[in-house]
């Protein structure tokens, strides 16, 4: 089911925005690498999301597409900033946009995918009228304004090389920069569309904070576990960051002294100090400390604790396939290898 | 009455986007930067454009403001953004945005200014209703589409290092990179919240056309002729990135063969591998070939252009002192000297 309505709602996004572009000049610095963005897609989690649960309340696809649409378009002009803010080479098994078009002009094309993000939310006004044309650009300004202080907490981390921080602090800022643009705001966005300013959106925040940050940590569990088979600057991308995961900051906090001391000393160097022996045994300490082990402890709990919120946010909502793809994928976001 | 007005606009519109600034974390990697950079500020040209506008149609800067709060929020995010796509080091006689906090957190801070223009475009709605604030979200999603392309056909140009570029090249990219957000669009909205849907838009697309391409090219023959006595990488940084200025292509297109020749072997060079001389050298050649005569005479003559359509473009406007500020910015886009 999951698989299945996925795919579904991934198509129809993905058909919606390939067939809205411009189909005009500057291609080959614009348009053309913004095609190849979104054909490439992802697992299309957010707007899935979005659509199952205005649906789920008695909407149609067409109510919610234009919201869906403008979710995937910032979705992907995050990433197109993330991978630069964090000097990372590989995005889906292929180079990262900044490697392959060099990094001025990939920085444009986030900024792209934020303008053309604006046409389908003007669009919503056709299909769901002004007021919640307008409610959803507030939803819109509040989910963008969490994801870059979520993102500012983490890369002010890394560049201070932060190590004082606690379970809490991670999922604070995990709250920011993931949870309100993966699952709360898609959510909310679905059921304002379907039912208009009817129904206190409130209801899905627990629910998707839940869901987005076991979705995080599983995401930060599999670049490591993933890549442990493999060699070079393309494994363990995180680790050569300094992302301070949640593997990382149990680490930092659990370690004895003499390899807590080594830990710091790997991370105060920069980057392109840091060498993949170091890489590798912090890998390896996370496996000894039981790091990994805690993270995944930690999303299980949060997904146990999202089947409980999933009965209070679909309360209202009646049985229907929708219902059961959300209830499913809160499991799934555990359960995915990639 | 240009400085003053200049003055009196800058200043609303910089303390309403100050006090509307989220008071809370993440301060050092968002919030505290993110005030330094309007608190420096700059001439305040496209909010001035957007209010005067708005009032010398019958409006009030209440009705105007939200809408040129956004547009100069806006304006920072393209300019930090920029300046990493430039590799600009310093703006407004400082080091630049990036170049003090890293690549990383400053394309987030670039972002967050995006983020931060929703609100006000929002708040529209309380001020001119539902119909104008869709209306204006319609403008400001052209213009930023339009900025993009632009910027991505300049980037494009300096990436593949293209020289084969003619005068009306330089300005259809001027008019996507500059003139829309600059002048065409902060006119229309003004006239957009006084008027409410009531007026032809387009009245106001050749005018601002014609003041922000002149805007540009000034722009260009500053950051040369203000450099020239300085020495270092912080002086004739256009030259230094190869930027496509109108200066650059008449050089191109009108040197002897031998300079010619070699102007093309230090465009051929990656920025790095440019000396200082090579430099010295090429702003030489500005000189020598009439290159900076030729684009002040384009500017002049888009600024008479101006004059002509100012009176088209203000038709319905009576006698005021805002129309009469418009009127005089014309002259001052060529006239400044910063």
């Amino acid at each position: 089911l999951v698989e299945r309505y996925l795919a579904r709602y991934r198509e129809v996004t993905q058909q919606a925005i390939l067939a809205a572009l411009p189909s005009k000049e500057p291609r080959r610095y614009l348009y053309d690498p913004v095609t190849a963005q979104i054909t490439r897609g992802g697992k299309g989690i957010r707007p899935a999301l979005c659509i199952a649960t205005c649906r789920a309340h008695g909407g149609s696809v067409e109510q919610a597409l234009q919201s869906a649409i403008a979710i995937e378009l910032l979705h992907n002009s995050f990433l197109i900033h993330d991978d630069i803010e964090d000097g990372s080479w590989y995005r889906r098994d292929r180079p990262t946009l900044y490697t392959e078009h060099g990094t001025a002009i990939a920085v444009n094309i986030g900024d792209a995918m934020y303008a053309l993000s604006m046409r389908p939310l003007i669009e919503n006004l056709v299909v769901v009228g002004p007021d919640t044309t307008l409610g959803v650009f507030r939803e819109i300004e509040h989910m963008l304004l969490q994801s870059v202080e979520g993102q500012a907490m983490e890369l002010g981390w890394i560049r201070d090389n932060v190590c004082d921080l606690t379970t809490d602090d991670y999922l604070r800022m995990t709250l920011k920069k993931t949870c309100w643009y993966t699952s709360i705001h898609p959510c909310r966005i679905g059921a304002l569309v379907a039912t208009g300013n009817q129904m206190d959106l409130d209801r899905f925040n627990r629910f998707g904070y839940f869901v987005g940050a076991a979705f995080q940590i599983q995401d930060d569990v599999l670049n490591l576990v993933k890549d442990r088979g493999r060699y070079g600057k393309e494994s363990m991308g995180d680790i050569w960051e300094g992302k301070r995961s949640l593997m990382l900051i149990h680490l930092l906090n659990h370690s004895e002294a003499s390899d807590n001391e080594r830990l710091r000393a790997f991370l105060a160097l920069p980057r392109a100090g840091r060498s993949e022996r170091e890489v590798r045994w912090v890998a390896d300490q996370f496996t000894r400390y039981g790091s990994v082990d805690f993270a995944r402890a930690v999303a299980r709990e949060l997904i146990e604790a999202a089947i409980d919120e999933f009965d209070v946010a679909y309360a209202v909502a009646p049985p229907s396939e929708d219902r059961e793809f959300v209830r499913s994928i809160v499991d799934y976001m555990v359960q995915r290898e990639l």
